[in-house]
């Protein structure tokens, strides 16, 4: 199996209210690709500059990404400059610098058309449409998005939400997008769009999945005392979404078995955390399966509760 | 066994963005005992004025709540006012009246001695401190405390913390007091003041339980479509606790079993969705265990995955 991801791969400056860093490897596809390539082969279609270090096109090449689909022009990578509040739940957006991703257009090679799983990262919904129209087969499409999409390109996301089977948003991003409070109405109303699946990002909290068949799971989040650099965590948990996914057997009609759909979302969060423990990749870039697994097992014994409790006779009072 | 509450019981008006009610009646004290009721005898100790309905003193009679300890005196009820936001997580107090409840001061009928947990609900630190002196035997004392105590009267509660064995606390609290802004770090810091048990409040994203030996459960809450009316939810899902832990075996030192302390919170989490569910105490009137078992069975399902999970050989990537 194989994961096709389309998104930004840039250079970040990061500040958090205790250290900075510059000049770093950033963009939703870097996260995603570094996470999901630890279960599986990835397809990576982006666009670089000529600045970019070759020290990290070195490290996917061996890491089972492919860059066939990347783009390598002259000129300067997509740049970002954000600053975190003190609590690290916010931030603000200090700069951005498109380079040469002001011409991007994404190109899926030939190579790439036996990817199964398809990950539409937080980019323009109308690359998202321009590269899903270069999709000839694909078992699963996800897509990511971000409230900036939401809010200046409603009616272009809409229709890239129709065309996909999972979506993943953050809470405020679900009641921003449906101005529902509830997110189980504001779900519901997402359905209606014909997506198969909704994953609500929680933060700190973990979070759900939904299905369009009632299916509905809460994931818990993996307790961080430290957060060093929160960002990318959402791409990464992406990635060990996606990554997990693509390692399991799917029914007859396609779906995933629900305890798939389950096992995948807590490897989300736990990819996740392991973002959240360095800036940039750099932690995502030294972590192992048997890391993975470790927290897989704390997870079960920090969530897990006894399933056969029932009231006794002397509990039950009409 | 018996649970000891001491807390207000009040005549509430509030608003909701989609209704609201008015001389309807709330207090910590009375959610308390309402949920705990379901699982044990209560025992309570309150003030109300001689404008407070019989129906509820009569209905709590009957749902072995005891009232020797509720000093009805000539005057009013103290009043509580509140109008809650759009998103219904914020509320603002609009007015209080504190009519009898001005001169209060708990005392223990001799009957109530023999109460196995007690209650502290949110009430002035010197109020629980009082309260505190007069027990002569208590397996668990349980805290609970609010935003405005913390702010007003830190030293007090300080001294209340260090002699009950369970704090409850919502995650704001934890990080205002601990001035931490890692709940991991402030309940850690929390421990020092010699607590057994923290349980962390996380509204409508569940609930987190540590223990000073190192237990840490996080508790899935229960999804909602609607909320009526939130009033009263946490102190609900502290009946719902202390409750459920009023029904279990302890260990020859007086420790919980951690499948116990598990199971507990998980009854803390669906009582309080249970109290969201209409104003006042309505819908904890008339639940039943049938109903909470339920809801039980339901968060099984929705919070459990494959404890068994491991890599297989090709996942593992070094």
């Amino acid at each position: 199996m194989s994961i096709l991801v389309v998104g930004s791969v840039a250079l970040d400056a990061v500040e958090t209210p205790f250290a900075s860093r510059e000049n770093i490897v950033g963009g939703a596809a870097s996260y995603f690709s570094t996470a999901a390539s630890l279960y599986d082969q990835v397809n990576l279609v982006a666009i670089v500059g000529s600045d970019f270090p070759q020290e990290y096109l070195d490290f996917w090449r061996n890491r089972r990404v492919s860059l066939e689909g990347l783009q390598i022009r002259e000129g300067k990578t997509f740049r970002w400059v954000g600053r975190y509040h003190l609590d690290m739940n916010a931030r603000d957006t200090l700069d951005t610098q498109l380079g040469v991703y002001a011409d991007f257009h994404p190109r899926i090679p030939s190579s790439y058309q036996d990817s199964q799983l398809l990950f539409l990262a937080n980019i323009q919904p109308q690359l998202q449409m321009e590269l899903l129209e270069q999709v000839t087969q694909s078992r699963l499409k996800v897509l990511d998005t971000m409230e900036l999409w939401l809010m200046t390109e409603r009616a272009a996301l809409t229709e890239v939400i129709k065309r996909v089977d999972m979506l993943l948003m953050s809470e405020e991003e679900v009641r921003q997008y449906t101005n529902q409070a509830s997110i189980v109405t504001g779900v519901r109303q997402l359905f209606e769009l014909g997506l198969r699946y909704v994953v609500v990002k929680q933060g700190s909290y973990g979070a759900l999945l939904f299905g369009a068949d009632g299916t509905y799971f809460s994931a818990p989040s993996y307790p961080l005392e430290e957060v060093i650099d929160p960002t990318g965590a959402g791409d990464a948990f992406a990635g060990g979404l996606l990554g997990y996914l693509s390692t399991v057997q799917v029914g007859p009609d396609g779906s995933y078995a629900v305890d798939d759909l389950k096992r995948a979302v807590v490897h989300g969060n736990i990819i996740g955390s392991f973002a959240c423990a360095d800036f940039s990749i750099e932690r995502l870039r030294t972590l192992t399966m048997d890391e993975i697994a470790a927290r897989y097992r704390e997870l079960v014994v920090y969530s897990h509760f006894d399933p056969e409790w029932q009231p006794k006779s002397h509990e039950i009072k009409a």
